[in-house]
């Protein structure tokens, strides 16, 4: 997507093939900077210290660091080094299935009995596919989900109200985004937009990340605090939430940032259409209820400390914002139940949030 | 209420009849300071730039400055300056509607052929009795709501888990607090309870005000986001949510901090009992549907920056939060319909959120 008048990638190479670059999104949206990683060591410290973030990115730049390992090994030994890399990488997120998925498929194609050339050529092109199969899957969903928002300007002919939830955006990925997706591609087309984006506590992704990435594309976007969206839904102020997913059920319910089953609850109080964005590579096919899903609980830092600009030194600073002993509870996500939400938009179409809806559209990977 | 050994309320006299000393809240839960009031201009201050909050606490502030006014006056036409001191005070929140009410009552009391010594009496005493009323009140609505409390209790035999938005604590008033009096008076029977704290974001009065009064009573507490409550009660961590009120219509509709709604829809979701506590006062009988109220729409500040403890400099800074260019909507209160409400906490008793239940606790106002 575009900044100012350029389009980057969240992860790219330029002339230089020693070096892969990526924005370094601890500074967004304070300040632009662009990190050079030049080798499997700055990638992995890329992932493990928030430079590049979201799951789909994250297996990108692994990918990367596995090349960046080959390309620059000097040393005889260079496959071990490689396979060295892959176990130093996998374990910078051990939680991140896409990760360790794509380091997978990538240590497969490792042949110590080939050259090493050969073996930085194949593992820059396995980082290069990677990264544009997420990008055809982000644009898809974008394709599959433009109809959404297209049929409700030509029922009231009025700009669309999309609310969203946390980053879904293409910050989080390569290009495109997942729940941003449809939103770049109907603003593209001319469709009249404006999105309402949630701050989203305790990370605060939302007026981070998804305010900087609409604005810098040119999207016109508002910020909210979490406890505001049910306010303007009830004053006809959305017409369409559109959240991300980290995992969906087989039976449609959905794991997302916390606090998204709030505004599902208040999309369906106020009959708004609640839709939710997602590759399929996140529906688990063996999971039936979301309860069964274990909830991941994070750090106090999160809630008792908050990152700012500090005008004075001119410079990000983290301030306390608790009393030192005041006690927290931070759960990372929360379940919302396939009966609130109006559909799935996935790369291969968009479907009921439901065992019915998503066996409509994965058939062969159901059961 | 208790801050450590010491019952404090939130405006007291000393020894000196010419101080009047109120707790400064801009610093909690930061630093715990206490603020000298010495004239009627001295407590228009203390209003205007949040020293004191909260329509209680606000309305007794003035009518203690009205007094500071005839008490310090040294002229012969102390009748006009305590008359102008009501101008004044009146103008430091003009859109709260206690503030108005209190001067009202108190200039109503002003004698300009009296003899000074006699009106800084009646004065003194009518503040007073504002300050006694409040607490009352509080009191009261204490009273009847813990039996709500001890009910749960004596069903579960376990800590009752109760969730509360914003402050709607004795800090806002001058003991007990709305919301949380019940959570008090409960506390000090010994009923074990443990109260979930929305941080109530934008202005965090939850994280910062809210927790630290409950800490210094010595309730146990945690802060959580405001995105966090729907969580903890679909996994069964919530057994009673009670919130204070701004504005409640004839039929039950409750005017609150901005995200009520949200938390009253996911306690409505999971069977939850819902409950608002108010002063009668804040009852409009004139008013029959929640939408008929203008939702205040506050400033940007409120979203773009936030304070918070910088270890470095040892003090309370402001730091930026968005980007420069974020534009932001801040509403400050919704409207969360009376089907949502259990039932309403008042100083008369408690009764069900509908214009029926209303009416049967308060026939003679009604109409």
């Amino acid at each position: 997507m575009r900044i100012g008048e350029t389009h980057f990638r969240t992860i790219w190479m330029e002339s230089d093939p020693g070096i892969i670059k990526v924005i370094d999104q601890r500074y967004l949206p304070f300040e632009f900077r662009v990190k050079e990683l030049k080798s499997a060591e700055d990638a992995f410290q890329a992932i493990k210290k928030m430079v590049v973030r979201g799951a789909p990115l994250i297996g990108v730049t692994a990918a990367y660091g596995l090349y960046l390992a080959a390309f620059h090994s000097s040393r005889k030994d260079w496959c071990e080094e490689v396979k060295n890399a892959g176990a130093l990488l996998v374990s910078a997120r051990p939680t991140a299935v896409n990760l360790k998925y794509a380091l997978d498929l990538a240590l497969n194609e490792v042949n110590c009995a080939g050259s090493r050339e050969g073996m930085n050529d194949r593992l820059f092109h396995l980082a290069i596919r990677f990264a544009e199969d997420e990008v055809n899957r982000c644009k898809k969903i974008g394709e599959h989900g433009v109809s959404i928002i297209r049929n409700i300007y030509e029922k009231t002919g009025k700009p669309v109200n999309i609310l969203t939830h946390c980053n879904a955006g293409w910050l989080a990925c390569v290009d495109y985004g997942t729940a941003t997706a449809p939103i770049y591609l109907a603003f593209d087309q001319g469709i009249p937009l404006h999105v309402w984006v949630d701050e989203t506590r305790p990370r605060n992704q939302g007026a981070r990340l998804t305010a900087y990435e609409l604005g810098a594309h040119g999207v016109e976007h508002t910020v909210i605090v979490d406890n505001a969206g049910g306010h303007l839904m009830q004053n006809g102020e959305v017409d369409l939430v559109i959240v991300g997913s980290d995992r969906t059920t087989r039976t449609g319910d959905v794991a997302n940032k916390i606090g998204t089953y709030l505004k599902a609850l208040a999309a369906y109080d106020n009959q708004i259409p609640f839709y939710v964005a997602l590759p399929s590579s996140t529906i688990d096919f063996n999971m039936t209820d979301g309860k069964e899903m274990e909830i991941e609980y994070r750090d106090r830092s999160e809630i008792s400390n908050m990152d700012g600009w500090d005008s004075e030194s001119q410079s990000v600073i983290n301030v306390r914002i608790l009393h030192e002993t005041t006690a927290v509870n931070n759960p990372g996500f929360d379940i919302t139940p396939g009966r609130l939400v109006a559909g799935l938009i996935t790369e291969k179409g968009v479907c009921k949030a439901s065992e019915e809806g998503i066996a409509s559209l994965f058939q062969n990977e159901n059961g």
